[in-house]
């Protein structure tokens, strides 16, 4: 009976397994060195908890399931309202500020297409209790120090960063009522994403009156800071979150990434739960989905029965990722396979017993070493199976054991060969570093 | 509105964490130089997978779900079906033998309690096409390798190693026919876990004829491997499965874990796919559950639709494991948090730019640094806050750096303070091995 794996998910054979864990590897050092720490969660919680704060969009892609006792569970589609139970259940012992990352695998019953999974891996990073503005750059700055590090330049790639915040003191100037503003973040977003005309068409159905329908035209037109600046009045609620750009824009440029990060109006975010600073990183080509997006939160620790303590993060998914990486050839050259360190041979008459001694005691000296299971293959036979499995080196042990306790040494990609008295050889090779 | 976690799940906070890593990072490391290659699979598959060959207690204890095209998934309660379904796509491609390990996350709807949760991690090795009972010793002596680099003595823990078959041609010998020894093995597997009285109960139950039940009970009572050559008669079936098990034991102890392990035939597995050698890890003890448990298993691949090709391979869950290292005290001193390389301060009066600028260099650098996002905290604040998140140095920018540009290097753990020109300091530093 042969069976395929569902839709939307991957196996990962060994070749795939080695990319998969040279992005989590590279998410998590960079991580690490920028200050977090790591935390994980279930893969499922109670349904009820994602229909709270998620956006329309991520509730409908649920992948539910009912338990033996009755209970509705949805397997998580990201991972930031189980940041917010954990932080919320423990909120008065951890130390503060909060700085958090994880890795989890999500599930999201979409349609499977390019860049897009059913199962995914996730990149998070988040800030918790943090107010200053210089926790949304900490953000934005690990994440071009991921992206950097994986190689990409601010020729490929463009950290594009707006403000909720500055979005809503603009739209409320403009006479925009308050519960209007949801419906049209919606409409908002998909600026980029629309032909000129079709978005217009959309937004003049959320904005009937022509003269504020302009009026947002002309903002979501302007990507200058200093334009921006001349748009803001002094001492308005657009002049705080017009500054907070600008500061965040020049911290970003003092840490050394500025290049990277440019001020974009039209990025508005999907999920309902962002209210300050928002960002997406885009490839610079345009031709695939975001990279990665975050923004300030500050309402969400508190909807899940919290106290009302703002938070900032990012949220990188592998798929979109993988693909960047591959099509600009920062992939190949870094993935290192396997990479036995010693197979153990047996010249024909010889066998047994001492490889299985040898490779035991360079194994718990921290090699990596590996043998033939066929006993009654030639010599030759058992290279090629060393060299299928990548190894460095060979060790032959034959004839020359018998008489005198000496292994040839092969090194595999020079062909040179040495004759060595095996305690001396143990001796000379200490302990790996591990 | 507070949302609790589901029962039988774990939240990993740091800390916690911290012990998984550590544990996973063991396993892969231990895998790794035993020449094993890693490999995942998706968190759900067809539910009709997991009833071809699983044991009937994992297909009860199933979390199955229904998407939205209306397939019955369900969420993996072992890796097994998932490799034999990889194993199968592209059997002609892979290089043999197939040795693959794999660290996957498992669900299985049982009640929660003492080492088994809803929820766990699985450490599993295979190696497939080799029909040697060597493959068998290797699986046996990767495991034990883990659990030895852990810091487990043979005091503290025994391999307890038997044979399906052995066990199977005994059985027939006794006339039982080939219909009764899946229950009888269901019987036979509770031997350790039951009072003699109520064991042989049993037993009776599924072995009328006296004459029978007693050669059984002698034959399970036999725990020496030459009293077992005693019993055995050569050339028979179970002299072959004899002949097998003594050279696994021979192997092992030429390897140096033959203190480890031991002929135990109460040792059965519940597993409907066991076919020869099957071994179990226990705790000296006894008072925990297995903590790993293996053997090979013949029939899988072609069950799964794929050729008749042998395997052997160990499955070990991370609860009842990490109860042991913690009950034995291997963790405490060998977890490692955070433990940030620089925390860089102001002194009063001074701040800002200097020290995000700084942060950003030693981070592309590979150091992990961080400061304190409170711009108006005094110098003693941001050393507290550095000691809370385990700085093991500060530099502290202040008046020297805006005169001479030089920065106080100051060691957490002696107090010893440097001063130091920031240039020589970041050419003395170099990069960090990563």
């Amino acid at each position: 009976m042969k069976i395929p794996p569902v839709k939307g998910t991957r196996d990962f054979y060994p070749p795939d397994m080695a990319i998969h864990n040279f992005i989590v590897d590279g998410w998590k050092k960079v991580s690490l060195r920028n200050g977090f720490e790591e935390y994980d969660g279930p893969i499922f919680e109670y349904l009820k908890m994602y229909q709270i704060k998620s956006g329309d969009e991520i509730v409908e892609q649920l992948f539910s399931l009912t338990d033996r006792g009755g209970r509705d569970l949805a397997l998580r589609p990201e991972i930031t309202p189980t940041l917010a139970r954990m932080v919320n259940q423990q909120i008065n012992a951890l130390p503060k500020p909060i700085k958090w990352f994880s890795v989890p695998r999500l599930l999201r019953a979409e349609r499977p297409q390019k860049g897009r999974l059913r199962e995914f891996f996730q990149w998070n990073i988040d800030i918790i209790g943090v107010n200053q503005s210089m926790a949304d750059a900490e953000i934005i700055f690990t994440t071009v120090d991921y992206l950097r590090d994986a190689g990409l330049t601010p020729k490929d790639i463009k950290v594009r960063i707006s403000s909720r915040k500055l979005l809503a003191a603009v739209l409320k100037s403009y006479g925009v009522p308050d519960e209007k503003l949801e419906p049209l973040y919606v409409v908002l977003d998909k600026k980029a994403k629309l032909p000129p005309e079709t978005f217009e068409q959309m937004l003049s159905e959320q904005v009937p009156d022509k003269e504020t329908l302009n009026k947002i035209l002309e903002f979501m037109s302007i990507d200058s800071i200093p334009e921006l600046g001349e748009l803001i009045k002094a001492e308005s609620d657009e002049f705080t979150a017009y500054t907070e750009i600008k500061t965040v824009l020049g911290s970003l440029e003092i840490m050394g990434v500025g290049d990277y990060c440019i001020y974009d109006p039209s990025i508005v975010r999907g999920l309902a739960y962002y209210t300050g600073i928002v960002f997406e990183v885009h490839d610079a080509v345009g031709d695939l989905r975001a990279i990665c997006g975050g923004g300030r939160y500050d309402n969400l620790l508190r909807d899940f029965g919290g106290p009302a303590i703002s938070a900032t993060g990012m949220g990188m998914g592998d798929c979109v990722l993988e693909i960047l990486l591959k099509e600009r050839g920062l992939l190949e050259s870094k993935i290192h396979r396997r990479g036995l360190d010693y197979f153990i041979t047996f010249a024909e008459g010889y066998g047994g017993g001492t490889i299985y001694k040898i490779a035991a005691e360079l194994r718990s000296r921290g090699f990596s070493a590996a043998f033939s299971y066929k006993p009654k293959s030639g010599l030759s036979k058992q290279l090629k199976e060393a060299s299928a499995q990548m190894a460095k080196k060979c060790l032959i042990v034959g004839q020359e054991y018998v008489d005198k306790k000496q292994l040839v040494v092969k090194d595999m990609a020079t062909g040179e060969q040495e004759l060595i008295n095996v305690d001396e050889f143990l001796s000379q090779l200490g302990a790996r570093d591990q």
